[in-house]
C-alpha cells in the first residue's frame, strides 16, 4: 500500500512538474509599445485598456475580441513588473481622471513608463488543451513619449543632413512667424569661429524655446531633439546643447560647427542610440496612434509634416531590416497598428474616411514594412469615447451630428462636424475655409464604465492570435 | 638662401611640434570632486573657488595658495567640458545669488554637474620650463549631491544588514517620533506573504515621506536610499520602492521580503554601481564638506549618527585597495580634503576647535587611508565669509563675538557663539545646555569680491602639487 501510495504521488508530482515546465515555456510574453506624437491620447489609451481587460470583459463590451466573445477570458491582473528601473504606469491617478464626476484627460506622458498584465485564459490550443485548459499571456504595456519617438529618425541623419530639413521646415510660411528670432540670430553665428561656450547656450536655449512654443502653438510632429521639450535629468547638459545651423566648407575642430556637430552626434551616441537599443528593439508589437483631426484642422502644411513624420518612423521599423548590412540590433516588431485616434470626434459615417486618409498617408511606406514580413493595420478608434451621436432634422434634412463637452468649457453643445477626405489633399485641393474641428472632454462614466469605439478591434489585432 | 630659409622653418615647425606633443602630456587634467551631506554648502563652496580663480587672484586675497603668492598664475577661464552628458554647474546663477546687494546662499545640488577650468601658469618644473615657461592645468569641478554619497556605503551591505542598520538609527529616541507611524505599519507588514504590489507601494512611499521629512527637520546624515529624495527620472520606478524590513527566516520567490530584497539589489547594482564606476572612481582629488555646527546644535544622537556616516564614506574611498581580493574598479583618489565649513559661524579663535573635532571624528579611519597612500588633511573654512569678528567689552571682560545677519532675518546681530568641542563628547559629557549655534547669510559683497576662510590653504592642498 504504501509503496503504491509513494509510486502514485511521485508520478502526480512529475507529471506536475512536467506540465509546468512545459506550460511555462508555452506562456507567452508580449511587449505592446503604445506611442504617438504628443497629445495623440496615449496615456488615455492605455488606461482604457487596462480597464476594460481588468474590470470591463463582457461580450457586450468588447464584441469583436475573440477571447472575450468565445469566453475564455478568466482574468486579468497587474503583476509586478520586470525592469525595476522604469516607472510604472500610474494606472490609478489616470483611470481617476477618466472616471470623475467631470471627467477630464490624464495629463501626458513625460517618461517611459509601464505596466504589466496577467491575462489567464482558455486555450483552445490543441498541444496547451492537452496539458491543461488554462494559458496566461503577459502583457507587458510600454508607454512612451511621443517626443522620443520623433527623434527615431535622426540615426539615420548625420548633422548636416538634419540641420536642412529642420531649418526647411521652420521656413514654411506657417511656422516662419514663429522662427524668425531664432532664424536672424543663426543669420549672423558664424561656424567657423572659434567656439564660445555662452554663445552656443545661448542659441541652443533660443532654439529650445522655440521648439517649446512650436509645441505648445501649432500640431508639427517633428519637433527634434525631443528631449528638448522634456529633458529630465538631462536638462543642462551639452549633449542637449545644439540646434540647426549650416556649414559652409571645413571647419577646425575647435571651431563652433564642430562643437555643435560632436553634441549632435552624442545625442544621437548617448540618448537616441540606447533608447532604441534597449527599447525600440526589444517591443513585439506596436500602436502609432495619430491625431489626424487636429493636423487637418491646422491646415496643409501640419498633414503634410505629420505625413513626413509618420513615413520617417515606419523606415524606422524597417531599418536593419533592410539593407545589404546585417545589423546587430533590429526591431523585432512582428504587428504594427496605425491608430486614428479621437474618431469620435466627427460622425459615425465619417469615421471610415478617417481610417482611409491615414491609410493613405502610409501607403507607400506600410507596402515596403508588410514586404519585411510585418503585419500592419489602420484603423479609427476612440480608446475612450468623448461624444454621442445624434441625429438633427433641419428643413426636413437629416444632419449626422456628435454631441459632447469641448475641452475647457462647462456645457454640452450638439456639432456638425466638417467632412474630413478620404485621401491626401494637395494645397490646391484644401478647401477654401479648412478643417474646423472641436476637441472635448470624455463623456462620464456610467456606473464606473468607459465607453470607446473599436477598441475590441485593436486588441483583437494586437492580442488576438496570441490569445487562441 | 631658400634652401636655408627652407630648413629653418622645417627645424621651427618640428621644433613647434615636439615642443606641442611634449607639452599636451605635460598638462595635467584634474578631477576634483566636491561633495559633503546635503546643506554642507558644496554650492556655494565651488561658486567661490571659480570666483577667486577666475577674478581675484591676488597675494592680499589668496595668500597661502603658492602659484599665486609667487606670481606664476597667468589666467583661468572656463572652457567646454568633456563629458557631454552631464549638465554644466550653473556658476551665472549661483554667482549672482551671492553677489546680490542682499545676498543669499545658492540653491543645493539636485543633480551631478561639473564645470571646467584651464589654469595656465608659469611653471618652476625645470623640464617643463625648459620647454615652454607656460604649461596648463585643467580643472575638472564635479559636484554632486549628498544624497548620492550617503549611498555608497550600501555597496557593503546586503539588505539584511542595511535594513537593520537604517531601523537601528529610526528607533533611537531622537527620531523615534517621525518614524513612529512608519513602524507602527512595518510591525503589520508580513514579509512572508505573497506579493501584493500596492502594500509595498504604499509602506516604500510612507518610509520616503519619513526621510523626506527627517531631512526638514533634522540634521541626520544617512538618510539611505539617497534617490528616494531627489529621485529624478527614477521617480515611480519599482527601484526606488522598497524600506527597510525585518526577516524570521527564509521566504518564497513570490513573497513581499524577497521583492523588497530584489529592488535592494537592483537599487545598488543600476543605482549606486554605475556612479561608483562612472564617476566616483574617476576622481583625483576629494573634498568633503562636513557642517559640524549643525550636528552640534543638533545633539549627541546627529553627531553620532554624522561621525558614523563620515567612517562609512572613509571605507568606501578605502574600498577596493584593502581586502585580499583585487577588484577592477576601484578609487583612484590620493588626496581627500575633510573640511568643517562655515568655520566663521563661531568666533576666529575657536575655528581651531572645529578643525580638531572633525580630526577626532575622523581619527581611526583617516589612518587606514593615510595606510593606502591618500594624502588627508581636516581645515576649518568658509568659502563665503558669512560674518565679521567682534570684540565686546561686557563688565571689563572682552567677549570674542561673531557679527552677521542670520538666514530668513532682516536685522544683522552680534552674537557670542558658544565653544565647540575639541573632542568627541559621550552622551555623559555633553553640556546640559547643549550647543546652540546660529545660521548666517553670506556678508555682502564689496566692490564684487567675495571673501573666504582659508579658501588659498585649501586651494593650495587639492591643487598645489600639480601647479609648481
Amino acid at each position: 500500500m504504501n509503496t503504491k501510495r509513494f509510486s502514485k504521488d511521485t508520478f502526480d508530482k512529475f507529471k506536475n512538474t512536467a506540465q509546468k515546465t512545459l506550460h511555462r515555456s508555452l506562456d507567452q510574453h508580449i511587449k505592446l509599445a503604445v506611442t504617438g506624437f504628443s497629445g495623440s491620447g496615449k496615456t488615455a489609451f492605455i488606461t482604457a485598456l487596462i480597464k476594460h481587460l481588468t474590470s470591463q470583459t463582457n461580450k457586450t463590451n468588447l464584441p469583436f475580441f475573440d477571447v472575450i466573445r468565445e469566453q475564455r477570458l478568466i482574468a486579468v491582473k497587474q503583476i509586478p513588473q520586470r525592469a525595476l528601473d522604469i516607472p510604472t504606469f500610474d494606472y490609478a491617478s489616470a483611470v481617476g481622471c477618466l472616471l470623475n464626476e467631470t471627467p477630464s484627460w490624464p495629463s501626458s506622458t513625460q517618461r517611459i513608463n509601464t505596466l504589466t498584465l496577467a491575462l489567464k485564459f482558455e486555450s483552445r490550443h490543441v498541444l496547451k488543451q492537452h496539458l491543461s485548459p488554462v494559458s496566461t499571456v503577459y502583457l507587458e504595456l510600454i508607454d512612451y513619449p511621443g517626443e522620443w519617438l520623433v527623434d527615431l529618425p535622426m540615426l539615420n541623419q548625420d548633422y548636416q543632413a538634419w540641420s536642412q530639413a529642420v531649418l526647411k521646415v521652420l521656413k514654411q510660411p506657417q511656422y516662419r512667424g514663429y522662427a524668425k528670432e531664432f532664424l536672424d540670430m543663426l543669420a549672423s553665428f558664424d561656424g567657423g569661429a572659434l567656439v564660445d561656450e555662452s554663445i552656443l547656450k545661448q542659441l541652443s536655449q533660443h532654439y529650445q524655446q522655440l521648439l517649446v512654443t512650436l509645441k505648445a502653438q501649432t500640431n508639427i510632429a517633428q519637433l527634434q531633439p525631443g528631449r528638448m521639450l522634456i529633458p529630465g535629468d538631462l536638462a543642462g547638459a551639452p549633449v542637449l546643447l545644439f540646434f540647426p545651423c549650416f556649414s559652409a566648407g571645413e571647419h577646425s575642430n575647435d571651431s563652433q560647427y564642430n562643437h555643435l556637430q560632436s553634441r549632435f552626434n552624442a545625442y544621437k551616441q548617448q540618448v537616441v542610440t540606447p533608447f532604441y537599443k534597449q527599447h525600440f528593439c526589444q517591443f513585439d508589437r506596436q500602436i502609432v496612434l495619430v491625431d489626424v483631426l487636429s493636423a487637418l484642422s491646422d491646415g496643409p502644411d501640419t498633414l503634410k509634416e505629420q505625413e513626413d513624420a509618420l513615413r520617417n518612423i515606419v523606415q524606422v521599423f524597417d531599418y536593419g531590416r533592410s539593407g545589404l548590412l546585417k545589423r546587430l540590433f533590429y526591431p523585432k516588431i512582428d504587428k504594427v497598428l496605425f491608430a486614428a485616434n479621437k474618431c469620435d470626434h466627427v460622425s459615425y459615417e465619417q469615421q471610415p474616411l478617417l481610417a482611409k486618409l491615414l491609410h493613405s498617408m502610409l501607403h507607400e511606406q506600410s507596402n515596403d514594412l508588410r514586404f519585411a514580413g510585418v503585419e500592419i493595420d489602420t484603423m479609427a478608434i476612440s480608446a475612450v469615447q468623448s461624444t454621442q451621436q445624434k441625429q438633427v432634422v433641419e428643413a426636413g434634412k437629416s444632419l449626422n451630428c456628435i454631441q459632447g463637452k469641448p475641452n475647457n468649457e462647462q456645457h454640452t453643445i450638439t456639432f456638425l462636424p466638417p467632412e474630413p477626405p478620404s485621401h491626401r489633399l494637395s494645397r490646391a485641393q484644401w478647401p477654401a475655409q479648412g478643417f474646423d474641428f472641436l476637441s472635448f472632454a470624455p463623456v462620464p462614466a456610467q456606473e464606473g464604465c468607459l465607453s470607446h469605439v473599436r477598441l475590441d478591434h485593436v486588441l483583437q489585432f494586437l492580442l488576438g492570435d496570441k490569445l487562441r
